[in-house]
C-alpha cells in the first residue's frame, strides 16, 4: 500500500500521537454545498446520485476541495442493504427514505436473505474503489452501514419515525421475528463492511441511528449484541494496515461502556455526551468521535472558534480524539461556517497535542 | 385538610414506606380513551377543553373512573404561560401546538412579562379547586408546568420540533437574551405553580421536554439552573401536608446526579434509562418515577405484566418508586391495557413491601 500523506484520522482512531486533533463531518457531502445540489440535479434524485459510482465519488471529493478535512466519507445512504433484499427503497419528494415492500409477514421475513455484497452491491463497492483512486493517498477514506436495529426499523414500518411502535411490538410480542431479522441484518452489514474494505475503506462505521429509541435492556438484546457480532467479523487489518471501527448510537449517552466493550476502536458521541466525563468513563479502550452541536454550525464562525475549542478543551490533552459534529450538519449551515471550524479545530488542538 | 383516603403516591414520593408501589400515567387522560374523545368533540377542540374548567374536571377524573390509578393530573397544556403572555397558542388540524406571535424581535422579548396566574391563568387554577373538590380526597391531585426552557423553546420556534434551530442560534449567539426569557418563564413557572398548590394540587411535576436537545453543558447553563430556581421559590408544605416535586428532563439520562441536587423529591425517568443503575447514581436523595417503554402498552395483557414485572424488578425492594411509563402514552393504547399494567403494578409490587 502506498502510505497516506494524512493518517493523522486514522492515528487518532487508534490512540496514537498526531500533531493535532483531525476532523471530519458527518454528512459533509451533502446539501449545505451548492456544488452538491447541482450534481444531485444533475442524478435527478438521490438515489441515482447513490447509485452512479461517478457521481458519488464527484460528491465524496467535493467538501475535500473546499475544506483541509483529515477523512472522505463514502457517499451513500445507510438503506443499501435492504434495498438490495428486494424492499424497494424510494425517495419521496421532501420525505424521507422509504421502502415498497415492508416486511409485514411471517413468511416475508423468514425468506429474507443477507444480499451479497459484490452481487447485489456493486456500484457502492465500485463507488469505493473510485473514490480511493481519486483521493490517492490524500486523506483516508471511510466505509459505512447502517447498524442492524436501525435497518430493521427501516424495513418493518416502511419509513422513518420516532416512536417505531410496529417495531417495538415484535420486539416485545414476537422478540424471536425481530432476532431473525436483526440476524440476517448482522451477516449481511458484515459481508457489505468486509467488502468496502477490500475495495480500499481504510475505516469502518456503523451508524445505530435509532438504537437510542430503545429500553436500557433491549438495546443489550436488540441492538449491541448484534454490532458486537459484526465488528468480530471484520477485517481488520488490511493492505498491511489496521482498520480501526467506530461506533456510534444516537443518544447512546448512557451506554458508553458497553458499546466500548464490543471490540471498536472508537465511538461517535452525539452533542448530549460531556465528551469530558465519556473519556473518564472508557478510559484508553477507546478513542471518541466528537461532539459539537450541530446547530453551532448555524452561527457565525467566532461563535464557532469558541465553542470549538470548549470541545477540544473538555476532551483536554492527549491522544484519541477525533473532531466531529454530534449528528449530520444542517443543510442550512453556511459553507464558510465549516471553513471557519476546520481551521479553529485544527489549530486550538495544537496545544493538546505538544507532549508528543 | 381533610385526610387522604389513598396517599401512597405522595408517600412514594418522599421516600416513606408504602404497601405497594403507586402508578399514574402521563398523559392517562387523553385521546386513548373514547370518553375523552367525546368529552373534546363537545368542547370543539383542544384548547376549548383546557379552557373549561367543568370539563377538564371531566376528562381529568375519567381514567380514574376506569382504572385504580394512584394519582390524578390535572388536565391541562404545557404552553398555557406563553398563551398568557399573549403569543397566542393555536392547534392547527392534526398538527402540534403553534403560536401566532413567536418571539422574533428583541423588543418583543424585552417585552415579556410574567403573568399573573390568578388573572391571566383564572381557567387553570378554577379547574385544580374544582378537580379537587371533584376527587374529595380520593388521591392526591398532580399539578404542573412546562420548564423555562421548554416553554422557550415553543415561544422563540413557534412550535415545536426536533432541531430547534432559531432557539439554538440564540443560545450560542445571544445568550443573553435567552437568558432573559429564562428567567422571566422561571418567574412566571413559580407563579403559576405556587397558585396551582394553593387551589389544592398536592404535588407537582415539572416537565423538561426538550431540555435533552441541549448539550451537557447548554443544559446545566440554560435548562437546569432555571428548575432549580423554580423548585427553590415553590410553597412545599400547604395545609399541612408535604408538597413534592418531580423533575423530568426527557433524554436527561445523563444527567441524573445534577438533577438529583436541585432540591426536587423525585425524578420522572424515560424508558431509556436503566431505572436500576439510576437508583444507585442517585442513591436516596430522591425518589424515582418510570419507566416503562409506552411502546409496550401497544401489545398484550400478558406481555405488559411481564414487561412492567421487569421495571419493578430493576427498581428492587425498598421505598421511593412510583410506577409510570417513561413518556406519555400513546393514543393507540387499547384502554383494556392499561387495565392490565394497573393491576400488574398493583399486585406485583407487594413482594417489594414487605419490610414496611
Amino acid at each position: 500500500m502506498a502510505k497516506l500523506r494524512n493518517d493523522t484520522f486514522i492515528r487518532a482512531l487508534l490512540h496514537q500521537p498526531t500533531d493535532y486533533t483531525p476532523i471530519w463531518i458527518m454528512r459533509q457531502a451533502g446539501r449545505y454545498l451548492p456544488e452538491y445540489n447541482q450534481t444531485r440535479a444533475r442524478a435527478g434524485d438521490f438515489l441515482s446520485l447513490c447509485k452512479n459510482p461517478d457521481l458519488a465519488t464527484e460528491v465524496t471529493l467535493q467538501p475535500l476541495a473546499r475544506f483541509p478535512l483529515d477523512a472522505a466519507i463514502l457517499f451513500s445512504d445507510i438503506l443499501t442493504i435492504p434495498d438490495a433484499m428486494g424492499l424497494g427503497l424510494y425517495f419521496a419528494p421532501n420525505e424521507g427514505p422509504k421502502f415498497e415492500r415492508p416486511l409485514r409477514e411471517e413468511w416475508e421475513i423468514r425468506a429474507l436473505i443477507a444480499p451479497d455484497p459484490v452481487e447485489h452491491l456493486r456500484y457502492v463497492i465500485d463507488a469505493v474503489s473510485q473514490i480511493r483512486r481519486a483521493l490517492d493517498n490524500s486523506v483516508p477514506l471511510i466505509g459505512f452501514s447502517g447498524s442492524p436495529f436501525t435497518l430493521a426499523c427501516y424495513m418493518i414500518e416502511g419509513e422513518g419515525g420516532t416512536e417505531f411502535a410496529v417495531t417495538k411490538k415484535m420486539l416485545y410480542q414476537r422478540p424471536d421475528l425481530l432476532h431473525h431479522i436483526l440476524s440476517v441484518n448482522a451477516q449481511a452489514v458484515t459481508a457489505y463492511l468486509n467488502a468496502q474494505i477490500q475495495a480500499g475503506a481504510q475505516a469502518v462505521m456503523l451508524f445505530d441511528t435509532w438504537g437510542g429509541a430503545l429500553s436500557h435492556h433491549a438495546y443489550h438484546e436488540f441492538s449491541l449484541p448484534y454490532m458486537q457480532q459484526i465488528i468480530g467479523g471484520l477485517i481488520r487489518r488490511h493492505d498491511n494496515a489496521d482498520v480501526p471501527v467506530i461506533l456510534f448510537t444516537k443518544g447512546g449517552g448512557n451506554w458508553l461502556e458497553s458499546m466500548a466493550a464490543t471490540g471498536c476502536d472508537a465511538l461517535g458521541l452525539d452533542w448530549s455526551t460531556d465528551i469530558q466525563s465519556a473519556r473518564t468513563r472508557v478510559g484508553e479502550r477507546v478513542a471518541l468521535q466528537g461532539n459539537l452541536d450541530p446547530a453551532v454550525m448555524l452561527t457565525d464562525p467566532a461563535t464557532i472558534a469558541s465553542e470549538a475549542g470548549k470541545v477540544l478543551a473538555a476532551y483536554g490533552s492527549g491522544n484519541g480524539h477525533v473532531f466531529n459534529l454530534g449528528h449530520g450538519i444542517s443543510q442550512f449551515t453556511p459553507p464558510e461556517n465549516v471553513a471557519a471550524l476546520v481551521d479553529a479545530v485544527h489549530n486550538q488542538s495544537v496545544t493538546y497535542h505538544t507532549s508528543r
